[in-house]
């Protein structure tokens, strides 16, 4: 079983001051749910979603995920439901197959066609884990050096812009700032991840061609994004995707979002509140690590 | 253009008095986004992924997603984006169509094989926005009048239990009670959709089948579900489908949530904060309704 958390190196800054330590974080990975019938037949297997998860009770997770989508209507249609032995190294784990009463066959045609086909997700759901790395075009330009001001800033600068948020106390917000934190696009919406995607399209949208003709680019560079929630695997890949170096969360960050953010070279704040925040991958100018014992968060 | 907020009338409750309030929810309405050539034809049309979002910048939010789930590279490939017109009347503004530069239609082709087809979600995409309600098979047995004592018990108890919040600080948890607020079952994932099908997979898996040999059902009348985060849509409806009475929530809910809760029977609390919350579907027994002037949340 893959371990629910994770142990990782991280920079903590208060107040100005930076201290290397170690937190734990909750892992997050990709679990996909295959559908079968009888013996392994994989001409009728069928590849139903990837939703990111957290491991641990991934049966039951894949039983409930199959119950509340009315894909099963009870425990007499779940003949057994395991991890798959036969996936490649880096898959064990994160595949179950779920083997359906041959009665759920014929419903799931009508189901394949009015519910899967042509279905995407820009949320959770991949067809297979592979897809769930979007190709990057381009490389990262790093942020470079944090400076724990402007960071600080940050915060109340979006929460003062967001008029959703005070009618109604519970919606997400993502905004885009400049190098010295000033806000330049924020955008609200109940998913974190469309806030963020609105908060990108806005800017494409902005530039649709360079003065000589070509198309635009996404003038990213140089500049950070606050979310008001968690930093999730998917949050920190739209990052990489539009070149935006910095990421910041009010939040705690997933396993997988530190391991991508450090693999594209993309800076990655969490827990920031007030004066206080965490370094998961990049860091400050001429950090003083000051190495303590850690202390699990 | 849908509204983006909308106003309720509610049941505010604190320290066990209720009074009736109006409050303001956040809206959240499906927004469908498909993809064309050219002028409108049929046959080429494509529906590419149903998201939960709240109205306005749709085509901002449209753009983001194509560009960050690596559809388009730039907006050289996207000719324009508009709502749709010649869709149900209940669609209408929820409806965007992409019309794509022809360069990027081979390209589609080989998407669909690996990224969309047979591609289900749980959390968020669905192929059409009637796929969005998903069959529900029996019919809610009503919660009954709620007590209050026994609701503002809930969120510490789950607390408890949660070893994974403990460690990381940020995981997302569901837990089931019964009527007088015994906690049954508490899982955690950094999805909350996860963590709600975690809870219904256990608790089905733990009832395959009735003493007389007939399906077992979940035994989930008089039940209640607290989730950690905010009551969106999707979670009520896992609630429906699994046939739990009552759900409440640490956040805000959105719209939709409201009108699910409503229309199936569901008692929906939000704002559980303490001796304080908030009934948007339901209610109390014996509710003192003194009406106040609206204030907002």
């Amino acid at each position: 079983m893959i371990a629910p958390i994770s142990k990782i190196s991280i920079v903590r800054v208060d107040g100005g001051a930076a201290t290397t330590d170690e937190a734990i974080v909750v892992a997050e990975e990709p679990l996909e749910i295959r559908l079968g019938y009888g013996p392994l037949d994989d001409r009728r297997e069928m590849r139903l979603s990837v939703t990111m998860r957290t491991p641990g009770q991934d049966a039951e997770l894949a039983t409930g995920f199959l119950f509340t989508e009315g894909i099963i209507t009870g425990m007499d249609q779940l003949l057994r439901i395991d991890h798959c032995e036969n996936v490649k190294e880096e898959e064990r784990g994160n595949v179950v197959r779920a083997e359906l009463h041959p009665s759920v066959e014929m419903d799931l045609e009508k189901l394949k066609r009015n519910f899967y086909t042509s279905s995407s997700c820009g949320v959770c759901g991949k067809s297979s884990i592979e897809a769930v790395h979007v190709q990057c075009r381009r490389g990262l330009v790093p942020f470079g050096p944090v400076d724990p001001e402007v960071i600080a800033g940050l915060p109340d600068r979006m929460r003062e812009a967001q008029t959703l948020f005070k009618h109604t106390g519970g919606i997400h917000a993502a905004a885009l700032f400049n190098h010295a934190g000033k806000m330049l696009l924020m955008c609200e919406d109940v998913g974190r991840h469309n806030a963020v995607d609105k908060v990108i399209g806005a800017l494409l949208s902005t530039i649709r061609t360079n003065p000589d003709g070509s198309p635009g680019q996404l003038p990213t560079n140089n500049c950070q994004l606050l979310v008001s929630g968690r930093a999730g695997f998917e949050l920190v890949q739209k990052c990489v995707v539009a070149g935006i170096p910095l990421m910041a969360a009010v939040g705690a960050p997933s396993s997988l979002a530190v391991q991508l953010a450090k693999e594209s070279g993309l800076t990655l704040i969490g827990f920031l509140r007030g004066e206080r925040f965490n370094i998961y991958s990049g860091g400050m100018a001429a950090t003083e690590a000051t190495a303590v014992p850690p202390n699990g968060r």
